[in-house]
Parts: structure tokens; C-alpha cells; sequence
């Protein structure tokens, strides 16, 4: 969590503007729409990172034509329970919630179903799409590949993305579990944040140009994997396993072939991955107790000091909460930059109330 | 990896002497040939700390009738892709053997299937069914829960089982890349090897009873997730997604309200889950490629010094290439107890050759 001056939007004004900017940048309406969906459904949890404050870097994709503005997302049902969805070049966020589409129809009749995206470039949020499955009633698995930053166990320089995998399970009576997690330890954002704000870095996170550990922001160029010097090998390994869901199952590059995704330079095309099951598919009716003792076991723990066992996507649902009733916050910067590029491509802006010190949410980390 | 005084024998010697002793123990001849082949499999790899060490822990499990020594598995098709294996309340490695081969033939249809193995109980190591999925041509991820050891993230408690994930893919010319991790930071044998040397833990993997982290091996009564401190929350969230997958999806009780493992007690029931998708499912040709590609670049990284850089497997490949040739080896004090034992029973005990400072191997970690 970090504080902010800000302003605050009701969720479905931020998503409009959100949308008529990436419209305004070339972007398809099918595509803008998907687009800005996923980014409020971050937003709205308190997943900052991967929220609307996005918009900035996709208008600049669009407009320097870093990938296909309107993308035709094609469907092919490769086996029974699985599909490969091409997103044609354009932003990751229209095939990702198409994929989810096409595996929860498969699920639904097999059991389970798998859902591979090639072609695609960024889609934000991975857990963005394991919730959306989560909420029709499906456990689902999520995870998308990236260009290299994150060094491997025993190396020097970046070979794996920060990698993200997400799970979410439907619980009883609330919003699904959501696990949505880098695989290294933290995000380059947080990177950014710390060169803003020159304070140091947490230990055994980042290193140098030369592979030797720092805590200086301005040094940093690699993310070391979760699990830090002794058990990154852990972190190394799942980084490994999203790498061949995401680039050998849809033929896209891996992460230490793949375009920069920042700065000019060729279209970069990236592969996700979904799995989709059905609980009902194996336990007729025991799965909703089992979540529920689960859950409730799991939060009346006894904790540290100062602190609360929760489980995961519990702080996100208490930042859903907070905003649904008092707008979804955005950082006064960016915020600027979509007023002011609204103003180029004759958005109507739409109204905001200013905030200072808004308490910020945390990070798809 | 560690050194120890022991013996070594041939691999298939070694499997039948454990199986015999198992049977001796009263364990059914299926159930006993499962078991053996489990963990023989993991010593020829150097997984020592779920190899044929575990045999005196099986054997005491069946004497004291903790489980039921000759289970009936049955297999119950749940959905087209879906299939729930019972275990009879046995050991676990002949039940998880047969959701590899359950969920093979489904995801020969389907391109993807999962098998939930429930009313089970320690099957080994996790990594070694994803692995024969694997060596089949399928990608796998293989979990298993187990009791309660591991403290949630800020808490004080054990909640969690070490609860290991497996992740196992094919590779072109070479055994398969297999990933098999406690989502703890260590496992719990390690805190007992480290009471047995009088060395002390390295920091922020394990927490006394009063939930204060600890590197006293003899204080330690809970695990850390992996991510320690500061991240141990991904660690914790990776556990909780087995929980809800081995648990949830099989009727079993999770690790908190679970009976534990060691000492007297009632038998313990506990489930697994196995995921198996056809990498051709989703990409005709370009599978074998990619995964070349990877394994290609990330073997030629630049590393620190002293240090290689390696792909999830590759340690105990190595292992398993020079215990091919050179025998596996077994600690002392493990074979003088199968010995003891197969006095007891009547078993002949295999040739071995004895060596002192075995260049042991590593952990299902």
C-alpha cells in the first residue's frame, strides 16, 4: 500500500474514460472496451499497479502502431477441452477475456479445459481473467510471460519476465480466493516507485548490471526470483513453468528472445495461458464446506503483533469495498496525462473529486 | 546436497528389497510394488529425503495398521476430462501411479484432464508422478496436501502442509524438466538433520512455538513459506491453492483439522491433485522447438561465480546419470534398519557395497 494525492471516480465513469481514450488512440471499440473492463476490475480491488494507471503506456503503444489497434481475436478448437485463441496482434485484454469465454464453455462440458493466447501483446492483470472465471464458478489457473528481467538462480543477468501466475477458487458467499502473483519478488514498479521516492530497496530483490545484490533503486536492473538468494531456485522454477505454458504452447518467443515491451522498437507478440476447471466435476456437493472451513479456519488464526492471517485477495476485497463507496482513486499524475490527452483527441472528461493523501492500494506483486 | 556414510546398491536391487520388506510389513503386492517404485525412482534421482529412506516411516505406518495395507483403488469417470481416483485408504503411490495413467488416457482425448485422488495418504514425493506424465509426453502438475506445519503468512501457528507442487514438461532428447517444490522455504527433515548435526537454520525459514522466528533447530516447530518474512505471503498463498485443489476438490479434511502424519494416532486421509495436458493439443509442431530454445539460452546464462546456471531437474539429472552408473546409495543408519527388519521377516538382504562419504543427494524441496 502506498498514499497518493489524487482524485476519485465512481468505477463506471473511470471505465468509460478510460475506453474514449484508447479510442482516441486508434484503438477498435471491441478492443478499448476490453481494454479499459480490465483495467477498472483492477483499479476497483486496489491493484494500482495494473490498473487505469496503465492507460498512459497503452495510448503510447497504440499510437506509436506498437501492435495491431483492432485486432481480430480468432478462436480454433484444437482438442475437446482445448482452444487456442489468436488475438491478432493487438492489446492482450479482448482474447484474454474471450480465452476465459471459450474455456468456461469447454469446462462446462468436460470438466476442465485449457485456453492458450498467442499473438497477443500486454493484458495487464493476469488475475484480471482467473477472477472473471472464478466468479462463473470455475477454479482457474492464469498466467502470462513477459520480456526478460527477472535473473535467473545463479545468474547474472535478466532470462525470465516477472511471470505471473494467479489462481482463484469460488468461495461461498463472497467474491473468490484470487492469488495473483510475479514469480519474482517484487515488481519492477516497485523499483520505480523507490527511484521516485530515493529510498532503498528491500534486500535480496534486485541487482546491478554486474548480478551483485543492491538495495539502490538507481542500480537495479534485474528482479530476483521469489525466495531471494538461498530459495530462489523456487521462484526461478515457476518463472520457468510460465515461460513453457506461455511461449511453447502458443509458439510465441520466450521472455529472453522477446521485444522490450518499453521504449521504441518492433511490436512485441507475447502468449497466456488458462485452465479452467469445474469443482462440481469431481465432488458433487462437498466443494462449497470444504472452502468455508477452509476460509473461516484460516482467518481466526492468531497472528504477530499488529497483523491479520488472511487469505488470499482478502486485502483487495476490503479495497473493493472502500472504493465502491468512495470512487476509485488515481494518482494526480496520471491522471493529468489523461486529461491532457483527452484534450488532443476531444474527449469530454468526466468529473472528479480531488483528494489528497488517498490511501492507495498495493500491486498485482 | 549432503555427504553421509552408507551403502550403495543396484537401483532395481534396492526396488525389490523395499517392496519385499513392505509386503513383510503386511502391505498388499500391488500396494508394495507402487511404493518401492516411487521411491526408488526418487533415490536413482537423489531426492534422497523421499527415497528408501522412507521406508522404516512406511513400514511403521503399516505395522501400526494406520492405513489399510491392501487398499482397493477405484476410479470413478466424473466428467468427460475429469476422473476421482479413491485410494482405499493405502498408501498413496499406487493410487497417484493410477491417476497418471487414468488422466493420460483422458487427456489422450481431451488434450488436457485432471485426476483428484482422495481418501489417500503419503505417497512420496509429488514430483515423481508429474515426472512419469511427463516421460509419457505430457505436461503435468502433480500437488499434494498434508498436516498442518507451516505458518500462514503473520501468523504464529502451523496451518499449512509443506504442500508441494510439481510441475513436469517434456524436452526433447533428455528426461523431462521437472520442478518439485515444498511451498515452504525448507522442508521439515532438514530442521530434524540440523538437530542431528547441532547446525543452526539459516534465517526467517522457521518460527518457534511462540511464532518468533528461529534459526535453533531444536526450538523450530514451523515452517515459513517460501518468500520468507517480506514475501512469504506468495509462498503462503501457493499452499493455500493446494489446499483448495487436494481438499476441496476431494472431500478430505485440509492440513489444520488433519490427523498428523508421525506418531500414534487414526489413520490419516488425505487427497492429491493431477493436471495432464498434451503440448500438441495446442501447437501442432512448435512445442519441441521452444522448449529446446529455452533450455538452450537458460543453460548458457552467465552465472556467479562458482555457480551455474541450470533449469528446474537439471541437479538431479546429474545425480541420476552418476547413481546409474555407481549404485544408490542409502545412509547407514536406513539400511541397518531394513536389515533389522528383513531379519524379522525373512527377507533376504541384497548385496551392497559399502562406502563411506557418499556424496548424498538433494530434497524434494
Amino acid at each position: 500500500m502506498e498514499r497518493f494525492d489524487g482524485v476519485r471516480l465512481p468505477k463506471a465513469a473511470l471505465e468509460e474514460f478510460a475506453a474514449a481514450l484508447l479510442r482516441g488512440a486508434g484503438a477498435s471499440p471491441e478492443s478499448a472496451a476490453a481494454t479499459a473492463r480490465a483495467m477498472t476490475d483492477a483499479s476497483s480491488r486496489g491493484v494500482d499497479t495494473h490498473g487505469v494507471r496503465l492507460v498512459p503506456f497503452y495510448l503510447d503503444q497504440l499510437q506509436n502502431r506498437r501492435m495491431n489497434v483492432a485486432p481480430d481475436v480468432t478462436v480454433t478448437r484444437t482438442a475437446p477441452a482445448c482452444v487456442v485463441v489468436d488475438a491478432g496482434g493487438g492489446l492482450g485484454h479482448l482474447a484474454s477475456y474471450r480465452a476465459i469465454d471459450e474455456a468456461a464453455a469447454l469446462a462446462e462440458e468436460s470438466g476442465i479445459a485449457a485456453a492458450a493466447v498467442t499473438n497477443s501483446t500486454h493484458h495487464g492483470a493476469t488475475g484480471v481473467y482467473a477472477l472473471e472465471a472464478a466468479r462463473r464458478g470455475f477454479i482457474a489457473i492464469g498466467c502470462t510471460h513477459a520480456d526478460a528481467l527477472v535473473v535467473p538462480h545463479g545468474g547474472i543477468k535478466p532470462f525470465f519476465g516477472t511471470n505471473p501466475i494467479s489462481f482463484a477458487a469460488p468461495a461461498p458467499g463472497e467474491e473468490p480466493v484470487l492469488l495473483d502473483m510475479a514469480t519474482s519478488a517484487i515488481p519492477l514498479n516497485r523499483v520505480h516507485l523507490r527511484r521516485d521516492t530515493g529510498t532503498k530497496l528491500p534486500p535480496e530483490v534486485a541487482v546491478g548490471d554486474d548480478g551483485v545484490m543492491t538495495t539502490d533503486a538507481h542500480v537495479a536492473t534485474g528482479l530476483i526470483p521469489v525466495g531471494g538468494l538461498a530459495y530462489g531456485y523456487k521462484g526461478a522454477g515457476l518463472a520457468m513453468m510460465v515461460e513453457i505454458l506461455c511461449a511453447a504452447l502458443t509458439g510465441m518467443p520466450h521472455g529472453f528472445r522477446m521485444t522490450k515491451f518499453t521504449g521504441p522498437g518492433q511490436p512485441v507478440t507475447i502468449g497466456h495461458f488458462f485452465l479452467l476447471l469445474k469443482p462440481q466435476a469431481f465432488d458433487a456437493g462437498g466443494y462449497a464446506a470444504t472452502m468455508a472451513a477452509i476460509l473461516g479456519d484460516l482467518r481466526s488464526q492468531p497472528a504477530q503483533a499488529g497483523q491479520e492471517v488472511m487469505a488470499p485477495g482478502d486485502p483487495e476485497k476490503r479495497e473493493a469495498a472502500s472504493r465502491a463507496a468512495l470512487g476509485v482513486p488515481l494518482d494526480r499524475r496520471t491522471w493529468g496525462r489523461l486529461v491532457e490527452f483527452a484534450g488532443t483527441v476531444g474527449v469530454a472528461v468526466p468529473e472528479a473529486t480531488a483528494e489528497a493523501s488517498v490511501d492507495g492500494g498495493g500491486s498485482a506483486a
